[in-house]
């Protein structure tokens, strides 16, 4: 019994998820999902982007936590339009809540909108929001064994960013053992060493996310 | 209907999780759940205090995971009982398959029952395992916030670890701020600053697992 709910749960999200996709679509706007774990840095990796590419191509962003609005005023404060949703506790974004926050924006000008997801390396994957392409953070302080005890995340992500890249010197990450594991789930997923804080990548970030905005 | 079959899950769990807890008072083996994100560290915080309690008291650890054995590996090399549970994609441990692995364990032999759960820091907060104490791991790369970000597992914590304190030169990481969220939601609560490379704060971390192997 449990199983046919769920089933009928993640039903309804592909729908709403289609019905996301196409509205956008429509308005010319591409859609990328970012998933982490919790303080990978996704919020600063969209701070760096919004300020390197000041404003070409136009960014939309839509925060996602199970409380604040702590990353929306960040967002807020790079001069981005921005939906903060509080799941309330929940532990991922759902197409329903995506649909709902697309009425807050002004479609017609924005490129891409990026939508940061709750932190968390299971739950998001299985939920469609809509996107074109999903990107998967990890952070160099959290072990390069992250892909293989959570393969599923990077299975389906179009971009892999190995962020926090300037405390490698500090931290037990073995980026070859990282990359062999990422490639053995994903062949040819590119992989980018980025680091917010001096700036390591951030240019390839920055071309990453204009060809996306450009439906490529 | 789905909100009912919730609660009939949530409300099955806790039958379980008390039955794991009188089976293990039973034995006289006291329990703790450690919590944390994917990556702050709750692997090799078992294993500095493997190796610095020397089998005083005597410790079995149940390690979850999505996938891989990684952990338990880690674990089985400090020479300590370990279970490893992969929850197949699962994004938190529950009482049944805690009580399915107790069966592994000569529990006539141990003082002390850790369980790592599924690092994440949503989802394992709702399931009762059976535990006596609940810790709550941070590292410092992870950023101040996260506390207030996801209040839930801090609400409930016994103890509450700041792991990777020696990274703290090379973050933006508050911990005045840090300190006010946590006690703010969970008032009077121990913190612990712990590095795991340095040493720092593993003495007081041993301290509070021998209390809680004395029922303290």
């Amino acid at each position: 019994m449990e199983v046919k709910v769920v089933q009928k749960v993640m039903k309804v999200n592909d729908e709403l998820a289609q019905g996301v996709r196409l509205r956008l679509e429509g308005a010319g706007v591409a859609c990328v999902n970012i998933m982490s774990a919790p303080g990978s840095g996704k919020t600063s990796l969209i701070e760096v982007a919004l300020r390197a590419l000041q404003g070409t191509p136009r960014i939309g962003v839509i925060e996602g936590d199970p409380d604040t609005t702590l990353d929306a005023e960040r967002i807020a404060a790079c001069n981005a339009p921005v939906v903060q949703i509080n799941t309330d506790g929940g532990c991922h974004l759902e197409a329903n809540l995506v649909g709902r926050a697309l009425g807050d924006f002004d479609l017609a000008n924005l490129d891409l909108l990026l939508i940061e997801n709750v932190g968390n390396l299971v739950c998001p994957v299985g939920f469609d929001l809509g996107e074109n392409k999903r990107v998967a953070v990890v952070s160099t302080t959290e072990g390069h064994d992250k892909p293989a005890k959570y393969p599923k995340l990077f299975r389906s992500a179009d971009l892999v960013i190995l962020n926090k890249i300037d405390l490698l010197p500090y931290v037990n990450f073995d980026v070859e053992i990282f990359r062999g594991y990422v490639l053995g789930l994903r062949p040819g997923v590119p992989i980018l060493n980025v680091s917010c804080r001096t700036g390591e990548g951030v240019d390839a970030w920055c071309s990453w996310l204009r060809e996306a905005a450009s439906g490529a």
